[in-house]
C-alpha cells in the first residue's frame, strides 16, 4: 500500500485552504485556492515569517539600518544607496526616528518618507523606528496609521531619549518602549510586526543587567516579535546576553547589532551617545592610527568580520543587523567577506517590485515604465487593485499625473552640471541630439570627452539585456530613430538564465521584440508605408504630443510581450503593451524632453528650442514584432524605412 | 506628414472603449477596455450582428431546423446529431415549439430543453420558437423569462396553429405574431434578436399577398430583426417576395427556407399543412418514383442545390435556412455540393465553449473534463463567475453533484447492449478490463469481435490528438495502466496546426505532456518510488475512492497546461490541471466505473464484483511533465515504474 507519502492529505483537509492559513491571503470567500500565482513567497509573507522561513533553511542573513538624511540632495544619494545595497539581498533595512528632525511629516528627509520610499520605490521590506517619550497618545496613533496607509508593515518600539537632562516618568504618557508596544497592539492587533532594542551591556540607565533582561522580557511578553541588540565588540557579550535572555524565556530571534568602526570620531561619537565602553585591546590599535582613514576602516572590517564569524559559528546567530551611518564601504565588504552578499541576478519578475502590500499581487505592468518603475508605482499609488495575471482585467487603468519630476526619489540622480556635460551644453541641430542618444548606446564618449550614463528616460547605464541589441540600437539612432526602450525576442530560455532569466528555477521564459522610438514625421510617414508589407505580423502604436495616435491593435487589447512558464503554475505575462496605458506614458515620455533637458537650458535659447521642436513635432512610436520564434523582423521594418526614404530623396 | 492612417484615432476617442459599444460588454467601470480577450469575436456577438458580419464580408452561411424528438431516446440522438451537424458550422439552429408537447416543461422532449442543450452543452447559437396564440400573458411571459435565464437569446415569434377549427380573435389576447413581438420588446427590451416568418406565396390565411406583405412589414416595424421565410418550389418566387418586401420598406435580412424534399411522405404531409401547391414539374418527376426514397432524395437534393445556386447567385441572398426534418443526410449533401458546409478543424480554444451568455469570458478549464464538456458545463451551470485567463481567479470552484447520469445530453450514445459487446458480456478479471481499455487506444476489435468505440469517460472514439500517443497508451494499457486523457507536449506549433492547434491564426500554441490514469495500490507504490527521481520535473496528484490524495504542487496552486500566444493579445491558457476541481472530478471518474460500467451487469454478478474491486481499490493518477521543450519524461517514469516492479517480483 501507499506508505511514503510525504505530501499526504486526506481529501477534506485539502479542499480547505493552504494558502488562507497565511495571514491577509485575498482569496475570494468561495476560493478554496489563494488568488495569486505566489510566485516569490516572499512577497507574501511578513517579516517575521521570512525570519522564520530563513532560520528553518538553515540560509544566514542580514539587515541594515539607516538614518534620514539631512538635506534633499542628501536623500537623492541615500535612495541610490538603498537600491544598490538592496542588490545584496538585506532581509530588511531600517530607518531611524529622528525626534528633532519631524520625523513623521511629509519632508523628504523625515523618517516616515524615507521609509516610504523605501518600501515602494526601493521595494525593500522596511523597519520603522519610533520612539514614545515626550509624545502623545493621538500623535503616537496618528504616526502609526499614516505608516500604515503607507505600506509600512514594521515598527521598531523605541523609548528614545527625553528631551530634558533629567529622565522623569510621566503618569499618563509613555514612560517605556513596553507602553508603546502595548499601544500598537492595543490599536493595531496583529498588524505590524514589532522589534525591541535589547541591551548585551545592559540599558545605561537600568538599575542592573538583570533588571534590564526582566525590561526586555517585559517587551516581548507585551507584543514585540524581535529583539535587535545595541552594538558591542565581542562576540562573548552578545552570546552570554542571548544565553541569559533564553535562560529567562525570551524565545523570539535576538538580532546582533554589528558597528563595523570606519573612523576614529564616528566611534568617539558614537560611544559617548550610547554609553559604552570601548575595550582596551581596541583601543590600543586605534589610537596609533587615528587620521589614517583607510587603516581604521580596514581594521574594524578585519574586527567586524572576525566577531561575526564566532557570532554565525556559535550556531546561535542567524542573522546580523549593521548599523551602516549611511555609509556603503565597510558594510558591503564585510558582507562579502562573510559571503552573505548575495547579489542574485535573478529576478523575481522583470521588473522592479514594490514592497506595499496591496502590491502583493500585482504581476503584470506595461512595459513603458520598464526603465522608470518609481514613476509608475508613483503614478498608480492611488490603485485599489493590481492587475493580477492579466492586464485587461485591471479595473484602475486611471494614471495619476506626473507633475512633481522633482521628487527625490523621481529625480535624476546626476545634478545639473553632469547633465549638461552628457547632454551638450549647447545643442546645434535636431543631430546633436541624435549624437547624445547614440553615446548613450554606445558608451562611447561624446565629442567633449564625456561619457553619457543615462537619459530622460533612462536614469542607469544600458541594461545587460539591451546590450544584446546595442549595434543595431546604434546604427538606427544614429539616423533619428531615437530609441529609449527595447527587448529581444526570447524563444524559451531557461528562467535562470543570467541575462534575460526572472522567476523560479525550472521554468522557461519568452518574449516578444520590442522597440520605442521617437522619431521624425517624416520618418514615420515612411515607416508606416513599410509597416503595411508587415501588417500580420507587427503591431505598431504612433502618437504625437498632440495624441494623434495611429494603431493597428485589435480591439484595443494589450499584447504580452513577456511571459514565463514555470513548473506548477499558471502562464506569468508581467509586461504588456497596452493600448490605452501608452497614452499616459506618451504624456510622461514626451513631458521628459521640456522637464529634464530642455530646461536644462535658458529660455529662448538655441539649444532650448531644438528640444522644444522635437518635443512639439516628433513622433512615439512602439512596435512589436508578434513571430517570436523567428528571427526579429523590426530591424528589417527600420531598413526598410531609411530604404524608402533614401530612395525618395535620390529622386 | 503622416496622410495614410486607415486605423486613426484621436487620443481622447481612443481612450473610449471600442469594447464598450459592443452590447453586453462587461467590463468594469473604470476600465476603458474590455476584460475579455476577444479571442473569438463570434462568441461575444448577438446573433444579428453575426449576420451582418457574415454578409458584410461576403461570406455565404446556412442555419438548421429542427423539431422536438418525441422520446428520451431520440432526444439522445438528436443531441449527437446537433453535434454532428454543428460541425459543418451553422450560423444558428432553431427549435420548433410544439403546443401540444409541452414545449416549455423542463422534459427531456421539450423544446424549451432541447434548445437549452443547443445553446448549452452544443455551443450552438440557437432560436426557439415561440407561438402565442391559446396562451396567456402570462404564460408568455414565464416561457421567455425561462429561456432568458437558460442563455437562449434569440426568439422566433409565431402566431401557431389555433386549437379549434375556426380562428377567431381574442380581444385582449394574442392574436397575431405582431403581438408577441410587441410584448417581448416591451417586457425584455433589446434582450432578445427576434425573427418573423415571411410567406413569399403569402399567408395561407391572409387576404392577398399585398395583405399579407404589409403583415409582416407590422411585424418588422415593431422590433423584428429578420424574416425567415416559408418553404417555396421556385428560387423567382423568393426573389418576387425580397423585391416586394423591400419596396414596401422592410430593409432587415430575408433569409429563405430551403426543403429539399426527402421522401415522397414527408413531401405530401408538409405540403398538407402549409398549404402549398406543388408544381407540376416536380409532381411530373415524383409521382413515378415514389416508392424510391433514394431516387427522391437524389432529385431533392439536386433540386435543391440548383434553387439555392439561382438564389445565392442573384447576389441577394447572403444565408440558406434549411427545414432538416431532424435528418442529416439530405441537407448535409445540399450543403457540401453548394461549398458551404465548413469543417473547420479550427478551434477557438482547445474544448468544446458553450454558447450561453454568461459563459462568454470563459476560457479556462480543468483538462479533467476534456473529454466530458457536457459534464463540465452541467456540473458548472450554477457559477456566476467563469474563470477568465486565469483559473486562481475564479471565485465559483464549488462544482455541482453529478447525480444525473442518465439526463438525455449526459447519457453515452451507445445503448445498454452495445455497451455489453464492447465492454465485454462477461468480464473475469482485472486483465479483462485492461483488454477493454487497450482494444479503445489500438482500435482493434476485441476477442469478441467489437471495436471498442467509447468508454465511460470519453464517448467518443480516440482523440486525433491522442493518435499521436497511440504506441505508447496501448503498452501501458496492457499493464494495467488504464488511461482516460492525455495530451502530447507541444513545443510552440503554428495555432493552424489542424492537430493540436485552436484560436486564431498567427499564433503559436504549446503544452505540457500530461497523462491521467486509474491503477492499482501496487503500482502506485511503485510510481511514488519513482517519482522521487522526478521531483523538479513532475508535477502528481494520486488519489483514491475515499479522498486519499498525494500530491507535490505548491501551494494547491494549478498548473497550465495548454496555453497560446497570439499577435497583439494577452496570454491565453485554456487547460489547467487544478489540484482543488481534480477532488470533483475524482468522485465523476470514479463514479463512472459504477454508473456507465458497473450496473451493466447483474448485482453480485462476477463481472460487476471485478468493476467494484477497481472501484474501491484502485488509484486515480495524474502526470505533468513540466519540462515541455524536452522530450516528454511521462513514459520513462511508467517505463521506471514497471522496471521496479519486475526487479521486486524477481528477488
Amino acid at each position: 500500500m501507499v506508505n511514503e507519502t510525504q505530501h499526504s492529505c486526506s481529501a477534506s483537509s485539502s479542499s480547505k485552504s493552504d494558502g488562507g492559513s497565511s495571514s491577509g491571503s485575498e482569496s475570494s470567500k468561495d476560493s478554496s485556492r489563494c488568488s495569486t500565482p505566489v510566485l516569490d513567497a516572499d512577497r507574501h509573507e511578513r517579516l517575521r515569517e521570512k525570519m522564520r522561513r530563513r532560520q528553518d533553511a538553515g540560509d544566514k542573513w542580514f539587515s541594515l539600518e539607516f538614518f534620514p538624511p539631512r538635506t534633499a540632495n542628501a536623500a537623492v544619494n541615500l535612495i541610490s544607496r538603498f537600491d544598490r545595497m538592496g542588490a545584496g539581498g538585506p532581509l530588511f533595512i531600517d530607518v531611524t526616528w529622528h525626534p528633532a528632525g519631524d520625523p513623521g511629516s511629509d519632508k523628504e528627509t523625515s523618517s516616515m518618507i524615507i521609509a516610504n520610499t523605501a518600501v515602494n520605490y526601493c521595494g525593500l521590506e522596511t523597519i520603522l523606528h519610533m520612539t514614545c517619550c515626550d509624545q502623545t497618545r493621538d500623535d503616537i496613533t496618528g504616526h502609526l496609521q499614516k505608516a500604515k496607509r503607507l505600506g509600512l508593515k514594521n515598527i521598531m518600539a523605541l523609548r528614545g531619549d527625553p528631551a530634558g537632562e533629567e529622565w522623569e516618568e510621566d503618569v499618563d504618557g509613555f514612560n517605556h518602549a513596553v507602553d508603546l508596544v502595548k499601544h500598537i497592539r492595543n490599536e493595531f492587533d496583529d498588524y505590524f510586526d514589532i522589534c525591541v532594542a535589547g541591551y548585551p551591556k545592559g540599558h545605561p540607565e537600568a538599575e542592573s543587567y538583570e533588571a534590564d533582561l526582566r525590561h526586555l522580557k517585559e517587551k516581548v511578553f507585551a507584543g514585540a516579535d524581535f529583539v535587535i541588540t545595541q552594538l558591542f565588540f565581542r562576540s562573548e557579550t552578545f552570546l552570554k546576553f542571548m544565553k541569559d535572555c533564553q535562560a529567562i524565556g525570551i524565545t523570539c530571534p535576538i538580532i546582533p547589532g554589528i558597528f563595523p568602526i570606519q573612523g576614529y570620531h564616528s566611534l568617539r561619537q558614537l560611544v559617548k551617545l550610547s554609553k559604552l565602553e570601548v575595550p582596551q585591546e581596541i583601543k590600543d590599535v586605534i589610537e596609533p592610527i587615528k587620521d589614517n582613514d583607510a587603516a581604521i576602516r580596514n581594521y574594524g572590517v578585519e574586527l567586524a568580520v572576525s566577531m561575526c564569524r564566532e557570532l554565525l559559528d556559535s550556531g546561535m546567530v542567524h542573522g546580523l543587523h549593521f548599523y551602516t551611518l549611511n555609509r556603503e564601504v565597510a558594510t558591503t565588504e564585510v558582507l562579502k567577506r562573510l559571503g552573505i552578499w548575495k547579489e542574485d541576478p535573478r529576478r523575481p519578475l522583470p521588473w522592479a517590485v514594490s514592497a506595499h502590500p496591496k502590491r502583493r499581487v500585482e504581476d503584470v505592468r506595461p512595459i513603458f515604465w520598464a526603465s522608470r518603475p518609481k514613476s509608475y508605482i508613483y503614478r498608480t499609488q492611488e490603485w485599489d487593485d493590481f492587475p493580477n495575471g492579466r492586464w485587461g482585467n485591471s479595473s484602475s487603468p486611471a494614471f495619476g499625473e506626473l507633475k512633481d519630476y522633482y521628487l527625490f526619489y523621481l529625480k535624476s540622480k546626476s545634478p545639473r552640471e553632469e547633465l549638461l556635460k552628457m547632454w551638450g551644453e549647447e545643442l546645434t541641430s535636431e543631430e546633436s541630439v541624435f549624437e547624445v542618444f547614440t553615446c548613450y548606446i554606445t558608451g562611447e564618449p561624446n565629442k567633449n570627452g564625456h561619457k553619457v550614463t543615462c537619459m530622460p528616460w533612462n536614469d542607469d547605464p544600458l541594461a545587460t539585456e539591451t546590450n544584446l541589441l546595442k549595434e543595431q540600437l546604434e546604427k538606427v539612432n544614429r539616423r533619428g530613430i531615437l530609441t529609449i526602450n527595447s527587448q529581444p525576442n526570447i524563444n524559451g530560455k531557461p528562467s535562470t538564465d543570467p541575462i534575460v532569466g526572472w522567476g523560479p528555477s525550472g521554468g522557461y521564459v519568452f518574449q516578444k521584440a520590442y522597440l520605442e522610438f521617437f522619431t521624425s514625421s517624416e520618418i514615420v510617414t515612411a515607416l508606416l508605408k513599410v509597416l503595411k508589407k508587415y501588417e500580420l505580423r507587427v503591431n505598431y502604436h504612433i502618437v504625437n504630443v498632440k495624441g494623434q495616435n495611429i494603431t493597428n491593435a485589435p480591439d484595443l487589447q494589450p499584447n504580452a510581450v513577456t511571459w514565463g512558464i514555470f513548473p506548477g503554475r499558471e502562464i506569468i505575462q508581467p509586461t504588456v503593451v497596452d493600448p490605452v496605458s501608452f497614452l499616459s506614458w506618451k504624456d510622461e515620455a514626451f513631458a521628459l524632453w521640456i522637464e529634464q533637458w530642455a530646461k536644462l537650458y535658458e529660455e529662448e535659447s538655441p539649444s532650448r528650442m531644438i528640444i522644444q521642436y522635437i518635443h512639439d513635432n516628433y513622433y512615439l512610436v512602439n512596435l512589436v514584432d508578434n513571430d517570436f520564434p523567428l528571427e526579429n523582423c523590426l530591424w528589417q521594418v527600420v531598413d526598410d524605412t531609411f530604404e524608402l526614404l533614401n530612395s525618395q530623396t535620390q529622386q
